[in-house]
């Protein structure tokens, strides 16, 4: 993309309404508008790192076998009858008349909706088991929306749920959502930590939310300082195989890791005093068993194998897909503005021309634009007339992972300047050497994202 | 993917509320159900499909320059009131009260909301042309919903608007979406005609309908037969070229196509009698110039190359897109279900094994399942307990154009058959060969997704 034809509306001063960084980059960096309290439009640039982080979320879910489909955001209120919450859910849930006088929602959450889809489509335990999820866009009213899309009234959200047999196969399902929760984060480049997680009026012990540690974070959370060591990487996994997932379930959350809702001191004292941690967190995610909460009310059930019909087993996880962009920028940022990992940026590699309009520097910029999207990359060349200042103070804002620095001088010796974002370390070589050195630095990346 | 681990929930029996054979068809292949009146759930089957078309619509639209965004579903009434179409708008749009007693309503249209994030980001003739557009779902609260996704009331739309500085540009950027809407429906096996359509209460000769011939269509259409000799084929075309893109509007408009709101007898006859053709068509897209209507009264102005301020030129120009899968089905099919055109079909080819169970049929199926996986293809594989005439049923319902056939006979001789769902033809070939063949089939249209 040419910066003079993008739509990139950054601004200069910080926005008087953002109380958190996050909030103040996403408005200066032209990433989000308010359109109305707690509702955004998504401007160019935020859309992009959302459909990126929406990919890897897509990608991690259909791997562990998971299938999409898509629920409307309107539902009919008959539903949330049936379970019972239409009355219990109180004033977060926006309720809709239509023309007709028939009572709808926008839904906040959808555990009525694919029970009923499950209900009407599976009649035999030979069809589980079977993971269904959506990404879409969801509602709730809170009473004060805030910290930007972190706790929006309109956000989206990926939501699967799971449909099986038996308690022990629905916790296999359990299982394979933390796995794939793992990896989804971790090409993210963020660390989220399973901490075990308050049941709610359900209660149990199967839920753990997903939690990326952040001084702005809203919960406070405990957890034994081994856990930040641990990292799923690039291990294979059979996500069919009940054991491999279990033991990753065992390895990942056997240590002290809690929320304030969970937390209990007796129990945290017993890990050693130089391994407690407390600290801020942002929930990202949850995984959730609750049986035959909804299954049974609104009798989604299967014929067994004994010839029987039982209502099946289920559980739901989510992923707060626009809420992870605020997340991944309150844990990556500087004094100067985003610091995207590679996973997620909107552009792979920024390049700035020091001279815009001097024949040589535009064609080696050009070529270099030209060379990095037929190998695939994505580079966002600032074309525009504006001083070099202005040029890296607007790359350094919008948080690009590495920036080409393009200048007659540097380039009378066929030298380019390549910058990371993270460090601010440069490296002069030649344009060739900086094409292929992003091309490496990409290239795990791309090939995660051909999967 | 396999059939058994799938969500498939095909109908034996018609629907009874299903009155036009793309809702019929729909419903039997479990492609979509329908949660409340002209709301539906996009099962796993017709949300693949749903993803495929958005895909080719968003791959067009920035082919010519033009660059996504996303606005949210819900929208503040304020904005609507500085148009003066919150009142105009009448009992179709979607009107809803917050817990704070704020008035929003679910958009059935962006027109205001992209003028008020182009006003607050834009000020001079310098930042333009531009023009912004997303997919996301729209409500119209219509009176009758009814033929399935062809008018539903929550529906997915492709909007986009063009902003310019003078009439002579924006005109340019309609040429420009004339010329990818073209290309858009050729990828989908469409021929959408445009016509020149009704300017409604602003009037003007600047907009055009895009309709798709059908039987079942909701308007009635009268064109000069020359017209569906046209196709925009492969060539290339220069977006900036203000002629090239002339051109083609000329080309595809100069003939006599309108639908009957526009339709003029006397034109018409001029026709020659033997090339006078009425028929039904399906609108999936429309074209729109307006020029000042909304960036006057919403003071959307840049300032001009003589230091003026100066409203934009404006237009809206639209793609159904969840439509579309109904238009596409009303324009393919037979009695037997679906035939999907390559560009936008579900899985590329389904793979029916005869006698599942059987080590070398089951082996040689999923040898071809792999390598199909391998050369990026996407296979359905039915590996399920089922008679051969139930697998071959269930595969002409859902539409695939192609299927290998693979039983214990033809293996004998390292055969198995790929059938055209179109044609019905069916040709013995080596496993090898049937790749082979597909991969060739498949080229061009993995060629263009990958751009």
């Amino acid at each position: 993309m040419r910066l003079s034809r993008y739509f990139l509306p950054v601004l200069k001063e910080d926005p008087k309404e953002a109380q958190i960084v996050s909030h103040r980059l996403m408005l200066r960096a032209g990433m989000v508008k308010q359109q109305t309290a707690g509702i955004y439009s998504w401007l160019p640039l935020g859309y992009k790192v959302l459909r990126r982080i929406e990919q890897i979320v897509h990608q991690e879910m259909q791997r562990a076998g998971h299938i999409p489909l898509l629920m409307p955001t309107l539902q009919p209120a008959e539903l949330w009858k049936e379970s019972g919450r239409y009355d219990a859910y109180g004033e977060e849930m926006l309720r809709v008349t239509d023309r007709n006088k028939r009572d709808l929602l926008y839904g906040p959450t959808n555990e009525e909706m694919i029970t009923d889809i499950f209900r009407s489509g599976v009649n035999s335990y030979k069809d589980l088991p079977l993971t269904l999820y959506h990404i879409q866009w969801k509602f709730r009213d809170e009473r004060r929306p805030r910290f930007g899309v972190m706790r929006g009234r309109e956000f989206l959200m990926k939501d699967s749920y799971n449909f099986d047999l038996t308690k022990e196969d629905a916790l296999h399902a359990y299982n394979r959502h933390l796995v794939a929760y793992l990896r989804t984060y971790e090409r993210m480049g963020l660390q989220a930590i399973p901490m075990r997680a308050d049941g709610g009026p359900i209660g149990g012990d199967y839920t753990h939310e997903f939690l990326v540690l952040a001084e702005t974070g809203e919960s406070e959370v405990f957890y034994d300082s081994e856990i930040t060591d641990l990292s799923f990487g690039d291990r294979q996994i059979d996500y069919d195989d009940v054991g491999q997932c279990q033991a990753v379930l065992e390895e990942f959350t056997s240590r002290y890791a809690r929320t304030d809702e969970t937390h209990d001191q007796d129990v945290f004292d017993k890990v050693p005093e130089e391994r407690r941690r407390s600290a801020r967190g942002i929930e990202v995610g949850q995984l959730f068993y609750f049986g035959t909460k909804y299954s049974e009310p609104m009798g989604a059930t299967v014929v067994g194998p004994d010839g029987a019909k039982v209502p099946v087993h289920m559980g739901s996880h989510g992923i707060g897909v626009s809420r992870l962009l605020g997340a991944i920028i309150e844990a990556s940022h500087d004094d100067k503005g985003i610091v995207w990992p590679e996973g997620v940026t909107p552009f792979h590699v920024g390049i700035a021309n020091l001279k815009q309009g001097d024949a040589s520097t535009d064609s080696a910029c050009e070529a270099l634009y030209t060379e990095l999207k037929a190998r695939g990359l994505d580079p966002l060349y600032d074309d525009r007339n504006e001083r070099a200042g202005a040029k890296f103070a607007t790359m350094d804002l919008i948080g690009l992972p590495w920036r080409i620095t393009v200048g007659p001088r540097g380039l009378a010796d066929n030298k380019v300047e390549l910058t990371s974002r993270r460090t601010g370390e440069s490296q002069e070589m030649s344009p060739k050497d900086a094409v292929a050195r992003l091309v490496q630095i990409y290239e795990p990346i791309l090939a995660a994202n051909a999967v």
